[in-house]
């Protein structure tokens, strides 16, 4: 059975290809798409196309759906394509001709925008959490290190004298305003799409601010033409927000897997939490923050592949954006991970101050140096010319 | 003459490849400079670093730089490897001491992160102020013609019925939230970098709080690491809101390329708009529209070229990020002027209401078909199979 | 057990990260690893190190292994982390010591290598042939229908008289360069790594070129630190076969899906290869074409993943680039499939000759006129200019 | 005066934007398409479109546009678009009557294929050239360091012991491969396009054989779709070798950076190729080996750039594709210039044979002491467990 079963039989070769892996990454989507249907349900009963009956009935049936799923009983099979189809056959099945009635006044396309909105909505506070709690744990890490003073760097090189809280505190910072882009791109994308049909709208009377307000979207998205044509658009700016917060994991995992080398010994990385050579019997590997600093070039790819993807492709609904679902699912999947590991990780990492302390090495007051004479008139042209001959 | 002048001589290889084309791409940014020099003379002297005549002819010849600058008659050499030198090579020049005194308590690095950011300010104001002309053009043209009904297309096949007025609001809604999405960025960018010097703080009592102020900023940034880690951050959400515009763009491109083939003729680019072939002498092509939806892939690929070369890099600068000035200056260039273009294409655009009409076919109207038999009562998957079968 | 199973035990949420799906892409590596396994066996033995018996009972096991592993009957356990630690782990249950000797004198990076490059091979040969099959569905289909003119477009605007034959002909000849890009890499890549353990030698005698020849390699790939610098390197060329072949079937898709609209209707896909619409009951939509476009994308996003990921890394074995393994293996995936699909699709496809014929239309014969003067010798620009004035 | 020139006056702004900066990045291409268009002359004489003395006076001209350009005396203006353009007015104000001939049996289109593609076999063997040049450099540093030992290193930590020389022959060695891709994409684009016209051929008899060994072309590319469709996806593959030696200099100038800080002191860069900091005196910056590092993601964005804009295209020339040029020109220029430095850089690196040999640590040896063991009949994993106990 599939939504659009028509008199002939598709291709089999066809069939295989264009359900691809829709009905797996759906299973997600399932929840989703139940929450939006009852909404949709009350709102046909409220305009009079549904009995109150028949609306009570699907929407008892939908909270049927929701609990199966989350006992993993209810599973999607590849001829149903996606999870739309799967709880419409459902519906149809055990109500007859009433879950023949719930996709009046819409389409599968807000369908899949609804359920794909709250799904984001979803993640995106998940994300929030998760950079939450790093941020707590940047903090205790920060709190029992802090005064350490170390080496600051700049071209790889010893530059000033740093500290263990001006190093926390810098990713602290950059998280804050992560968190930020989190809540901006939340409000963008919390526009509700159901009613927009399949990107021209609906020749019914429908409620559209209705559903909104029971989904708890803050407005309707208007123009179904824009409807569509934000699908791929938001999805990119959630992904744009997901590489930020890993470009900053990248950053962290960059300046540990090299300040954590023996030769330098400034963070220490206990062994519970390296892994070894299956050659070299000596190896603790840092493979947790190698994977961490991998895996930004994996988002990134992402959001490149959606941003390429989207392009050069008329208004309305074009089959390729489907393909965006799979790059934004993975990209929270990891992004969720990579923060929490890496919460993990200052929680068991340590600061050893002798190294650190004796890295302060006498070039590091320089400018310092140079501001000395300054303090005593020298312009600091020329201050900074006396000192540099010292070197 | 270089900032960091020493007793060698770097070789001279080296120096062409440093400096590579930083000198020119300065020049835009030497207003940038002198006002923040301004400000950190202001401040030098309010915490008593320089004497008020000193701060007072500085300031002088920095606003005798800006009107220079805008005459054309300031120009940054090669040697002086990019505007901050320039513009300190030229206050010693005409103040001696005085002039070896600006450069106290700063770091080029934060001038660099300074001045970008109050051209970015600017630029992005910019962006907006082009965007804003683009929807008054869009909503122009849809006045004149929006009533014109014409099909909507998915799956680049006749779907339902649309309207100018649908597609031309979906693209003002599109640029609406294009432009929350830049009050964002310019929200997120408006922190105070300067004082922060080369990412590590100076040993001297500035007052932060002062030159933010003078300079218009919302708040300090305070950390001196996060400073420098947001240079490449801040430059990657700008590229992703300039690349959101563009995507819009780029759409629009693709729409007005595909209806206005004779084959369609939805809509008509009078022929000034268009250029003609060297050998094929009926030819009229829409470059300019072919142009705007390639240059989205430009601005894109500059993204993707800030967002791949910022990372792995430990913390503190790194001459890498140097680099990443180039890609957003042309971003702006690229983007304003697809932005202007644009809006010129929607004043001149035509729409040939008769062969809108004509195109009207009977299969958009299958959907209302079904809903009609909805109306009768039919379950609304019932109704659809029964119109399927006429097609 | 692992590898480098040693005193501690590794954290567990460490241990879930960084083994992440590793267990399962491997399936695919299993049999290549026994192979090259089986190689080394022998080298082994023939340099003394194991002794006959130990070798045959090796060679006998890992022989087991392929059979089990065919009928899905041989599975890596999470906890194995790989199939590397899998076929070990197998090898000493069965064997005992002489298991836990088959390690000797290499390592898993080099095993890794190894078993990747023999996959590779026989992917990038599984791809040839793919390409091999497509070209014959062109080529018959264009014996069928190669003599139909229809427009040539430049500029999505009619240009100059074309034809199926010429139309078909452009991808025969594109997918031929294809394939000697597949036979490039095939010969890049043909390089035995197996013997440069973990990137720096091995310091027992071993004999390199043996195994090389019983694996079929071309060439030892001498250096140890090349051998494991060329990960990231070989997939990316690996990639960019892909990308390329990928290209042209977008390009296939583009010209379909837009010549197959019913206002063209140059082309027509059987309703068997068309999907539907869950609302629309009329629609007949080209989802195969639109995912082909769409996947060249996904391959294209996979091809700078790796490109992105593998640099900014220091010489040696970094964790990072085994992030790689995924991207190819999924590249390979989606362009064998995307192939197969389209090769189908020509099978399929059918001309509308009379819709062709009556596109013909004058506007593409004006370079012919044009030229028509030129042989009363009126020099072409003057010819042009002429004939011009008449569109 | 365009090539195209009409009735009509294009529009002002349009012609600003569509010309763009083609006809500066055109002023490469004058000595191409003169070349080209000598061929053209000879062969259009040959079929007898062109008088003999045409065809001299012709030839004659274009030879002295070569020399004009390279005293800098032939500039494009703006208003003539592009070289095709400067070079035909300037055969017609010369010349009269056979300069409207020159453009007979031939589009813009394939003047700026074949001279792009005679420029591109240029830069190739440039490029060729200089990593010759490099391979030299390499190996005479090879030559005077090479017998020094230093850690080589997996997970960025020390694994097993490594030298100069396997160090510098892992590049040497990636190198020769890089000329093996570069010989390959030689090959591939070595198709002459003349004579394909706007992309389906000319309605004249022309002689393309001629032409292509005229102009040293190893054969002809025949269909003329397919020579338009090539355009992209050539470039792809040139950017992809590019992209192949940068990211070799991206690991060379890697294992620099962190090997050169004095704390660990195996490589030592001259302070003459070294650049200061505005604020600290004591700083030596590797600001050369940073812009390498950062320049391959400078390239990579032209290549992604190339491959994202040419998709989703329909067959026949797009104004999109033209884009591409500038692309490409920059990959070339920014390529030969790193490979020039990195050669330079080797020309004047140091290896400090003291601090190599004191970081030879005593756990590098560790793989060795497990081989001790079995080489006393020790199964290699016990051995391994055995020797791990001691880290």
């Amino acid at each position: 059975m599939k939504l659009w079963e028509k008199e002939y039989k598709l291709d089999r070769q066809i069939e295989d290809f264009t359900v691809s892996n829709d009905y797996i990454l759906d299973q997600k989507l399932i929840k989703y798409d139940c929450i939006a249907s009852i909404a949709h349900a009350k709102m046909l009963e409220k305009t009079g196309i549904l009995k109150k009956g028949e609306a009570e009935d699907i929407i008892k049936e939908l909270n049927s759906i929701i609990s199966l799923e989350k006992k993993g009983r209810f599973k999607i099979q590849k001829e149903q394509e996606d999870c739309h189809t799967a709880i419409e056959a459902h519906l149809t099945k055990t109500l007859g001709d009433a879950g023949k009635k719930i996709h009046t006044a819409r389409s599968r396309n807000d369908q899949v925008l609804v359920a794909l909105r709250l799904y984001y909505k979803d993640e995106l506070n998940g994300c929030k959490d998760n950079v939450g709690n790093l941020i707590r744990a940047i903090s205790k890490f920060r709190k029992k290190y802090g005064a350490t003073k170390l080496p600051g760097y700049t071209h790889t090189r010893k530059a000033m004298p740093s500290s263990i809280s001006l190093w926390s505190d810098s990713f602290v910072d950059s998280m804050k305003d992560n968190i930020k882009l989190i809540d901006f791109t939340l409000d963008l994308i919390d526009q509700s799409p159901l009613g927009t049909a399949a990107g021209y709208g609906i020749p019914l009377d429908i409620d559209r601010e209705y559903t909104a307000k029971l989904l708890g979207f803050k407005k309707v998205q208007q123009n179904p033409i824009y409807a569509q044509a934000s699908r791929g658009k938001f999805e990119s700016t959630i992904l744009h927000s997901l590489t930020q917060i890993m470009f900053d994991l990248n950053k962290i995992a960059s300046d540990l897997i090299i300040f954590s080398m023996p030769e330098f010994g400034y963070f220490e990385l206990p062994q519970e939490l390296c892994t070894g050579s299956s050659i070299m019997p000596q190896k603790k590997n840092p493979d947790v923050l190698e994977l961490v600093r991998a895996k930004y070039h994996v988002v990134l790819s992402y959001e490149f592949q959606v941003k390429s993807m989207a392009a050069n492709l008329i208004s309305g609904y074009n089959h390729d954006i489907q393909l965006t679902k799979e790059p934004v699912m993975k990209g929270f999947d990891i992004t969720k991970d990579c923060i929490s590991i890496m919460a993990h990780v200052f929680e068991n990492l340590k600061v050893n101050e002798g190294r650190c302390e004796s890295a302060l090495t006498e070039e590091l007051y320089a400018t310092e140096k140079a501001y000395d004479l300054v303090k005593k008139g020298i312009p600091f042209r020329d201050a900074y010319k006396t000192i540099s001959k010292e070197y």
